[in-house]
């Protein structure tokens, strides 16, 4: 029996994020399935009792109790954050996307490479030609360090993607396993680190991870990247090493507190380049969640 | 004997342009040469008399009068341009950089990932949290293709690091070789193109080849980046075209005269984005320069 799938996906903010009718498609070819499309809450909640896939980005623990049928929430979201707590009942089962590395690993090396390369300087500096100012500031990635904590398949994308830059690459994890490091080795790896791209989720024991003391670990010519979760990094500190010139750079995809507030220190501080948490965003997002579900249907 | 070798390479803009005494060393290690240091031209001209070879950004025709002992002239630069018309005497070759497509590829694959990861719009756009606006943008590089005009080894370099990003790769030379087009195909190539890497040398043949009517041929959503000379692009046409947003964005680091001149159209031309000539600055430049001395020394 084809199973009925409720979506529930919707973005003000971005297109890529909106399931469609095109995705509707794909499913109803690949897996026959009877695809419901909510555009809000109480549609979705209305659907539910015939729901036997939901994909949303939000779930309550009540509206189990609406979803007798249900055997299967899956969300785009790579951070456990976004159904954290949420008790199924037994025989329902939660998962998450693992698609986005793709996308955060192009961005990722696009930020490298800005800072690098003079493109971020080209971007800001609007003199006539600025040729000496952004010159003495441009850096090759061959032969550098970059360090990447936290680990996973997003990690994996990036060492992928860099392969042919000639990079020497270090990984830590909470637990180490396979070429990287555990976390205890933070301290001893951040005098060395030449790139530092940080790809933590949001668990508490990260929390303010990269405080004062470890930032002032780096070597001044270090840059540093955010697009896991913004709890790890003491922003007030990180806005002062670069500030006082204790880091070159900084690309924040995220932050403690979504969206930025205005009065946060980071807004003006020097070479603090900041993004609207954006960095999995392409068009064709909902499309690989999308073949992943598919190939999880059919396994 | 060993060889004396005289070196004239002083960039008042860029720093990683000057020969210094790690370069000289690192001659002297590997030929036992004999190396002086100019500092000017009245220094290079006054010791040209017991030169065997000079390593110099200029050299001009009645030099040659003042260097019995010449055999080789070698300059950093790649493009021909830069000891155009000089003919050197039966005996006294005249050598090019071929080190560049290392880095320049590495501000290629920079130039485009800040374009569709949303970077350079998160460096332009000054909002709180410009999200929708930068997101509607974000594009991947994978599926995209990249068709690089005058695919010679710095294209090649280009292909290299764009390997792992799952792109289709076109390349057009004058004459097509082994998997390229020759150039009587860019018309037809155009319409198709995501991405329009040029890399042409400064000759007369390719002086603004791509005019409005070529430029017009390009997708609305593409983008033109130039590290090769500035003369083959028609530039009001360019920036004409940004304008009325006929394209997506040009990334820029040569003009038709540099400094780009302050009326330039290109200045304020929607989503031009302008370097100072600076694609292949990095701080080992002049040593790998220096290798390839040293290389076509001992062979």
């Amino acid at each position: 029996m084809p199973p009925t799938i409720l979506t529930w996906l919707v973005s003000k903010d971005v297109a890529a994020f909106t399931f469609g009718e095109r995705h509707a498609a794909q499913l109803q070819t690949a897996l026959g399935a009877h695809v419901l499309i909510a555009g809000n809450e109480a549609e979705f909640r209305a659907a539910l009792p015939g729901a036997n896939i939901a994909l949303t980005w939000q779930f309550r623990q009540d509206w189990f109790a609406l979803a007798p049928q249900l055997c299967w929430i899956a969300t785009p979201a790579a951070g456990k954050d976004y159904l954290a707590g949420l008790q199924p009942p037994a025989g329902v089962r939660i998962t998450y996307g693992h698609f986005h590395g793709e996308f955060m690993a192009e961005t990722v090396l696009g930020m490298m490479l800005a800072e690098t390369r003079g493109i971020a300087d080209s971007l800001r500096l609007p003199g006539p030609w600025p040729r000496r100012e952004i010159a003495d500031r441009m850096t090759s990635l061959r032969g550098s360090h970059v360090v990447i904590l936290g680990f996973g398949n997003i990690g994996q994308w990036i060492a992928l993607l860099l392969q042919p830059f000639g990079v020497k690459l270090t990984g830590i994890r909470r637990r180490a396993g396979k070429g990287t490091l555990p976390v205890g080795e933070l301290d001893r790896v951040l005098p060395q680190t030449d790139h530092l791209v940080v790809i933590l989720p949001a668990e508490d024991d990260s929390r303010n991870l990269l405080d004062a003391r470890r930032l002032s670990l780096l070597p001044r010519h270090a840059v540093i990247y955010n697009i896991g979760r913004g709890h790890c990094i003491d922003e007030s500190a990180l806005a002062e090493a670069l500030n006082k010139e204790g880091l070159r750079a900084a690309y924040l995809d995220v932050f403690q507190q979504e969206p930025l507030p205005a009065d946060s220190p980071l807004r003006t501080a020097r070479n603090a380049v900041l993004m609207p948490h954006i960095s999995a965003v392409a068009p064709f997002y909902l499309d690989r969640f999308v073949a992943e579900i598919i190939a999880a249907a059919s396994a």
